[in-house]
């Protein structure tokens, strides 16, 4: 009885260690890894539009690419471009003064207006952004995310940056 | 050595039955299901953005369904809709007062101006339509299209339809 109940103690300590080292699998730290699970999860492995050139990290915090895909100048009044934010990235906060549409093409994201609690975005939504109105996008911390922005030009450009969205008010957005 | 040369005629009679009716497996008849086929193979069953209104047989031939994404009195200068053609289907002859751009998200189609080559668009392909060009757009025989067009608006509107596609026309542009 002692060495089997001593043999039971050994075998639920084993099974627990088993379940601890299978749960850290899941939970896998790497956010490229399980950004790529979950875009195969979602029979969306490659982002609609390719990939353009690295954002500068002036304007983002972590990884994102920005295609240009029609140029203001082959157009009467906007621009067309294809960001795609690699997991946990985002912009900074900004405006734009002659607004902005977001149409999202894959993954998983948020749009965020100052004052504003964070709204979840996923592949198909649309995001009508007002002019001068301070706002962020960017990717969930787990999820690759891919959106197409057509800007109006103005006189006064295109797009005012302001400071990066601190750590914080990221974790609070995917709390919202 | 002569059973046995019988025996390999008949087996290779077998074989040859046995390929043709594996042949007409995969030419497989059915527009819908080689569509459903194909976007599966491109791992992307569902369309990027949600079906919108059957489009009007007035302009288009065949089933197409469009969505408004956004309106145009939402910004300065243009709409944004989004298209999705079932096999086979294209839309009439037409010209836009100020351009189009149209952005492939789903499927294989074509892009043809009034004479012109046709152009084969596929997930990812951007086409930018001058103004007062005549042209159309649709899905190939065998595959669902999808794209979104941004369309300028003017005073004189945003579209003149003119004459559907012929069959001619459009056998022709699968040719090209």
């Amino acid at each position: 009885m002692r060495r089997s109940a001593n043999r039971t103690d050994y075998q639920s300590k084993r099974r627990s260690r088993f379940i601890i080292i299978m749960s850290l699998e899941l939970i896998d730290v790497n956010p490229i890894s399980f950004s790529a699970k979950q875009n195969l999860f979602d029979s969306n492995e490659n982002v609609t539009f390719p990939k353009g050139e690295k954002a500068s990290a002036e304007y983002f915090t972590g990884t994102a690419f920005v295609n240009i895909l029609v140029a203001q100048d082959e157009t009467n009044c906007f621009a067309v471009g294809d960001v795609i934010f690699e997991p946990g990235c985002r912009n900074n906060w900004h405006t734009h003064p002659a607004g902005q549409i977001l149409l999202v093409t894959d993954g998983k994201g948020y749009y965020q207006e100052r004052n504003k609690p964070a709204r979840s975005l996923s592949k198909g939504d649309v995001v009508v952004i007002p002019s001068n109105v301070e706002h962020w996008h960017g990717a969930t911390p787990d999820s690759r995310f891919a959106h197409l922005a057509i800007t109006n030009k103005t006189k006064n450009g295109t797009v005012t940056w302001l400071k990066p969205v601190t750590d914080e008010e990221y974790q609070n957005a995917a709390k919202d």
